[in-house]
């Protein structure tokens, strides 16, 4: 956002934002009209939600998901929240916080998971006792509880609140491995199938800096810190790629997703399918998996038997000293 | 390259370059070895040159154009060069007898055309004359002017320099717009068809870096500088960009690339050959086309019959100010 003595393009009135992929100003109301009719065009173009639908919001307290959530009400539509307790030091302490306050305000209901106190583990433990990234822990950890809340609530969707750039930098990332399987399911919507609820992403449409812009103006506090545990997310270095080519030529991350989206998508079909097919029932949990325990209940075991890890350990030059 | 105390991988011996996606250095005579495998590599898995065949390599004056001459020499290639004068000011001038020095020192046959007094203009009257970006009139005026002397000349493939780094930056062009008819183009070799030689890449499995390398250490003098018509070519944000992602991962800029031939390219095979079946011959030059006259001729009709432009007048704050 500029402090610009530029004028809106729809109204001419004093502008709030310039937006350099569509070259153009904007004051606060149309703005936010802006990112109503890009998250609509969203959800029509992929047929994302339908009024009828009962919609579960994956809620962090960063500003991605809390402004979908708002709009999504906003747009009329139903939609609870769900925020998972990751158990990431302070971090997880504050975005829990701004979760509920937005909920409470607006008299929202919000479903809270905690993975300590239900399940006997956090994320900065299940990182020491697997051995791996702590991302790949949170996302397995996260996406199990989405799923399992959302069937279990017997709503009809569930969203996420990954924008632009997340899905840029995702394309980007399986782009430089060519890794076609991935590719082929890299979709803003994914279908609902048996022990997966249907899942779509309406900012995929709106950037980062639009969605803090949109909380900006609507009054929503938000977590502002990037999650301690990311730190060398290789999906840093890629952002930072595309937003220095986005810098160059303003609208060449949206056209990268968009267009892949357009002309690749279609190319690369029905590749993913047969991964699906030898799916059965995880014997600890009954979710989906393709082993005989599934990824959840794995980590959980060995992490829920390791000592509690304090985030700090895992972070930082905490990690590198390992 | 480093002066370091580190060892060459495979005789212990100093190393003079340190190669990180090959997680090693090498001494001088194993990195010229590393090359001339990786060139031979490139060459026999993409059937791009045997023994019998006649090569015309289309030279710069750069490290690329001249080592790519130098190692298929030295690997008992037949292989004669090509040197367009483009016109670009001192710049070519400097170029041309790079290429010229580097034939006679080894008793290598040189063609030259030389675009003003063969054709009436130059790379910089062209830009001007056809209000394009200086590398659109450029490109085509080579591409036309290597078939042509190929095919005259009774060569059966033409060489040119591209290296990995340009590769990939290419590669990372058509995929940011995922122009999925430029991609499945994007060969190291394309094969000869009626009015076009076969062409062929044979640094496409080589860096930049390492072709300067290569240069220093076989004491070739080559053109150092960039085109100063290049400036604000999109490829070289592109190649920062992969280069900023290389940085933090080595090895990526090849997986990109070599991976896109291996996962990608075999889906896309086929999908361009639509646009080469309706080529007649251009009624001026007979070169094939899919137009009336082709785009060189065009080039040449408009620019030669403008006033010649110096080349001061269309690069940096002169192509700017005009």
């Amino acid at each position: 956002m500029v402090a610009s003595p530029s004028k809106c393009r729809v109204c001419k009135s004093p502008a709030i934002i310039d937006l350099p992929r569509h070259n153009a100003h904007f004051c606060a109301d149309h703005f936010l009209e802006l990112c109503r009719r890009q998250v609509t065009k969203a959800i029509e173009r992929f047929d994302m939600i339908t009024p009828d639908d009962r919609v579960l919001v994956a809620v962090s307290g960063g500003k991605d998901s809390l402004a979908v959530w708002d709009m999504l009400v906003d747009l009329g539509y139903s939609a609870d929240g769900l925020y998972i307790g990751l158990g990431i030091g302070e971090y997880s302490d504050v975005s829990g916080t701004y979760a509920q306050a937005f909920a409470d305000e607006r008299g929202l209901r919000l479903h809270t998971v905690d993975l300590r106190s239900e399940y006997g583990y956090d994320v900065p433990t299940a990182a020491r006792a697997t051995r791996r990234v702590p991302c790949s822990a949170c996302g397995t950890s996260k996406r199990h509880l989405f799923d399992r809340v959302a069937l279990e609530g017997g709503y009809s969707v569930l969203v996420t609140g990954h924008n632009l750039d997340d899905e840029a930098a995702v394309l980007f990332g399986n782009t430089l491995r060519w890794d076609v399987e991935y590719l082929s399911r890299q979709l803003p919507v994914l279908p609902a199938r048996h022990g997966f609820p249907k899942k779509v992403k309406p900012l995929v449409r709106l950037t980062e800096r639009e969605m803090a812009a949109w909380c900006i103006v609507r009054g929503i506090d938000y977590q502002v810190d990037e999650c301690p545990m990311a730190e060398g997310n290789k999906h840093l270095a890629y952002k930072a790629a595309l937003n220095a080519i986005e810098q160059e030529s303003p609208g060449s991350k949206a056209n990268f997703y968009l267009n892949f989206l357009d002309n690749m998508a279609p190319l690369l079909a029905g590749r993913s399918a047969a991964a699906t097919d030898d799916l059965r029932e995880c014997t600890s949990c009954g979710s989906p998996t393709t082993g005989e325990v599934c990824a959840f209940c794995r980590i959980r075991e060995k992490s829920s038997a390791h000592e509690p890890v304090p985030v700090e350990l895992v972070t930082g030059k905490g990690r590198r000293r390992r």
